[in-house]
């Protein structure tokens, strides 16, 4: 049984860490508050807001949520954007993505504002995840799995990493960050040839192409680190990883569990963008 | 000897296409129009600027040169660049960077129209370019690169590639314009170890780290292919590559000289830049 990366504790130490950053805040008067707006009642949106009132309210982070039906229209939903962009109470927003089809995500991303996008929705923000400039909000998910390689120790600086997967969420912005820590970073996809052999070269790799124990012991070296961002359910309905957690424990040097893992960082980095937001507006 | 990807034929092939474009707008009494502007003079900036009026002129696109003392403010820069924003016969602008010390290029990048930001400096151009949006503007060497690969029909699908070097400019452009043709990515820089081994796996091999010859056949595996970016000036007073071409040419199964090779294809794409632009404006 190899080193587990469990979420938990990096979480927890973070989150201490933000709870006295925002008691000082407090003290002066300031409350970090984030709004979430949700369209519809998805499951997968649910499940996250429950993990992020919770993990706001034991950090002291206000959390307001206003849903709106999965009929509004996009300029309903921009005159309401605008309303929390304009509201000096509100210092992180958070839009649940992706947005219903009647609503066009090409103009909505331009209308939150840089200052209060919080996950990297705004292309203000995508433009400084790609320069490397820390001023703006990479995505919760793919900070978190950076957290996750801090809090274990992980030294990036001239590893080699293996990024599957090269979505705007998460595939492209951890790329971009471990490039940014130095690492020789090498990104596949579905049309990748021969995946597990170019996996297998990895000290570092990133499972991030959501399909339920793709990456098995095959795709891994001996000693390597795996990160698991995948979320599926299996046919038993269980929520699995991307990663056969089985057949790659012994063979991994470290490796994330799913459920877990990556996931249960992601809300604490969503509160510590709320307070960089609350600390940029009060110049602080 | 191999076969050499010459930027000549490349770049006339879409030279005569551009004339045929810009003869159809003429006749609809539209002139495509390009200004530089230019802070100081520079010879990197000049060289440049003699090369894209030959090859705007051959195409049929108007130019136009601001020069600027290198002593102007932020704040006159920023009055100057507003003004050809706003000038409606101008369709692209170039601005040469680096740009002096006293000007601050954060703020300015934000000004350029990301409408006639035809050399991708506006951060809105930047992030298209993230997300394979190819409504936007690429950097014009990067997407030179991409021209030259396209003209020598070499199929990126599936194909290992890897990039040495990480600028804004060129390194992690041409990255993301290979990922987006389905290439794997590797984007190997000076932290990288074992640089040469890493090379050595590429089927398509990117040189741009801008140091002379560093790249020998330690670096290429047999039937690669190899762009070099590289643009340097040898001891004996010679432009040379990254790619010390001699040592390289027997066992790639293409590679560019230098001069002659991607640098012969930019200015072209520069004149393609300035023509979409000019179209969009126009709703054609």
């Amino acid at each position: 049984m190899k080193e587990q990366m469990i979420g938990k504790p990096a979480a927890e130490r973070l989150t201490e860490n933000l709870k006295i950053e925002t008691d000082l805040l407090i003290e002066k008067g300031i409350k970090p508050k984030l709004l979430i707006m949700r369209v519809g009642e998805k499951s997968d949106d649910l499940a996250y807001e429950k993990g992020a009132l919770s993990r706001c309210s034991k950090i002291g982070v206000g959390v307001e949520v206003r849903g709106f039906s999965e009929h509004i229209t996009t300029e309903e939903f921009i005159a309401e954007i605008e309303k929390a962009n304009n509201d000096t109470e509100i210092h992180g927003i958070l839009i649940f993505r992706p947005l219903p089809k009647q609503i066009d995500e090409n103009i909505i991303k331009h209308i939150i504002s840089p200052k209060k996008d919080i996950d990297c929705f705004n292309p203000i923000n995508s433009s400084k995840l790609l320069e490397g400039d820390k001023t703006g909000f990479a995505p919760c998910t793919a900070e978190a799995v950076m957290q996750l390689l801090k809090h274990y120790n992980v030294d990036l600086t001239g590893k080699r990493t293996v990024v599957i997967g090269r979505s705007m969420v998460i595939g492209k912005p951890v790329a971009l960050m471990l490039l940014n820590e130095n690492a020789t970073v090498t990104i596949c996809h579905s049309k990748t040839k021969d995946l597990n052999q170019v996996c297998a070269e990895a000290d570092i790799l990133i499972a991030a192409l959501g399909k339920a124990k793709i990456v098995d012991d095959k795709f891994i070296k001996e000693g390597a680190i795996i990160i698991d961002v995948g979320i599926n359910v299996d046919e038993a309905g269980n929520m699995v990883g991307d990663v056969d957690f089985e057949k790659c424990n012994d063979k991994a040097a470290m490796i994330t569990p799913v459920p877990g893992g990556v996931g249960s960082v992601t809300t604490t980095i969503l509160a510590s963008h709320v307070i960089k937001a609350c600390k940029y507006m009060n110049k602080i």
